[in-house]
């Protein structure tokens, strides 16, 4: 598959009158064109313009309601309960962050548990959201079953990512981790170059670790990130998220044939509105030299979560976004009438 | 070592005893005691019977100061932040989370940023505080550099535990895990019994994963769970616990010999005040029958991380609580005037 350089106003604008010939709101479809397009620009394509003409896909099948409005059902002080009416799932995303972080500047802290919505794609994406507003973010994502619990030999668990975001002047710090070591995706990508995965990536049937794309993934075995607690950390997200939500644990998500209907929770907490001091910017600063000035194994810098993010981000705003050719022609078959 | 069965008030009122001639008040003294003694009744002894005559030295040492009462330093709605005044710190957590849950009484949400505190030994301890009050707990703390950022070869990052808890009638879920894959004192009990660890631990002096204690505890090079995972996610918690408190990194942690004076954060979630409905209760349980329902490797049963420590705890209740000789002959010798 050759690459294609495509420009991030080009990726854009694409996305944007395909979503509007899709029923979006000229506001949705430039917010939900900008979370897709800026995971692309971010080097995240697995959630960009890969991801794109799925996302397109289960709204004409119609799991994704397009003109959706997100339902605010339960408010208390700097905490809202939204329904997401099956909206989709990044703009309800970055809708809830974005209420969370009005919230916090109005109390310092803002909660919102956000149930019945859609998969959110990249998950940094509202981390970076938080980060670029001031503000320390905190937020996860439930998704259906595809780890099996610490001991057991059939996914019951979501890989259920957490984003965790630290606002920094020089550059945030963002952490967009799935509780599996490696993704599906990732696992493919290694299956179809028919090579080993660099570290255990998940269990063959036997339940000795492996890191074999094919056994883990034929078997849906994939290796919780720090094997039981990775395993720990996915129940209680999911327990949080679906029951302040009042929506769909990954147990639940698992009777259905087709992922949605998620359940996601957002923090945020505003350090200007919590007292904290000027000095805080020089003391994160401080924490970040110390790490990169670390010695390392192969000479190889030492980076903090998200530095390669901004890193890619400026390469592609120069150079353009790489997009694969056949993605490109996909992407380009939806401009045209249904 | 043989193992004695210490009756747990035994326990309790020894702790209690030994506390009050190092001149806690009465009441601190029962909730350090219950903390301790409470560690070791759950089956972590490591941060209960075996742990207490560290901790006694470092009160003669001077570094933990008993009689130091925590002091409000900022408030704003939910939050507010504490400095430790380097007070014990089990009594300097139980007292956070105790006013994180008084505050989510009040607002649905409590937040406590706790500065120069000390080590809270047993974390999960505060997750059964707030699940025995009916919340939802979440809290973290620092601790001095003991793993590598992700490809270095020194160790700059906290192992910081993370504690998340789920309340539930038939017994709590209750997560408490720190950030590498095993602990030092695990890593020398394998050691001691020249065992090799059964997942990998940790990194020989190339940067080769390694299961040998030796290697890791020399090199100072704990694995972070998940690998690159564990690594991000002890960074941005240190970044919150440090800031938001006002308090010392794991950085600056790093620089004196001794661990004291560390950053830790509460926040509690109140189902009640946050309008969830009473079929919270049947969600949960749902989730669990389903977690528990699994199929396994070894046809072991699947568990939720906090059921088997209710199932030491009532065993204990009922035998007596296990103690080394050699640990209890230790903490008698502290009955005796200094």
């Amino acid at each position: 598959m050759s690459n294609l350089s495509i420009p991030y106003d080009k990726l854009l604008s694409t996305f944007e009158e395909i979503l509007r010939r899709f029923n979006f709101t000229t506001e949705k479809s430039r917010i939900c064109a900008e979370l897709f397009a800026g995971a692309s620009l971010d080097g995240v394509a697995s959630h960009g313009a890969n991801r794109f003409p799925l996302f397109l896909e289960m709204i004409r099948d119609g799991y994704i309601v397009p003109d959706a409005e997100p339902v605010q059902t339960f408010k208390a002080g700097s905490f809202e309960r939204w329904d997401g009416k099956l909206g989709p799932g990044n703009v309800n995303a970055w809708y809830s962050m974005k209420r969370a972080i009005e919230l916090a500047h109005q109390h310092g802290i803002g909660c919102i548990a956000l149930g019945n919505t859609n998969h959110w794609m990249r998950g940094g994406s509202y981390g970076w959201q938080a980060a670029d507003a001031g503000m320390i973010g905190i937020c996860f994502t439930n998704t259906k079953p595809n780890m099996p619990a610490w001991g057991s030999d059939e996914p019951k668990l979501g890989n259920n990512p957490l984003v965790i975001a630290v606002p920094r002047k020089d550059g945030p710090i963002v952490l967009d981790m799935a509780m599996s070591q490696f993704s599906y995706g990732k696992m493919e990508t290694y299956q179809r170059e028919k090579k080993q995965l660099p570290y255990d990536a998940g269990f063959d049937k036997e339940g000795n670790l492996t890191r074999d794309p094919s056994t883990i993934i034929e078997n849906e075995l994939a290796l919780p990130a720090g094997l039981w607690k990775g395993a720990g950390l996915s129940l209680v997200l999911d327990l949080i998220a679906s029951t302040l939500s009042d929506g769909k644990s990954t147990y639940e998500l698992g009777k259905e044939v087709v992922e949605f209907g998620l359940s996601q929770f957002f923090i945020v907490l505003n350090p200007d509105k919590l007292g904290v001091t000027k000095a805080a910017e020089q003391h994160i600063n401080r924490v970040i030299e110390d790490l990169k000035s670390s010695s390392s194994f192969n000479s190889a810098s030492v980076n903090y979560p998200g530095e390669n993010t901004l890193e890619k981000r400026n390469h592609h705003l120069k150079h353009g976004v790489p997009v694969t050719r056949e993605v490109w022609e996909k992407i380009l078959s939806y401009q045209k009438d249904p």
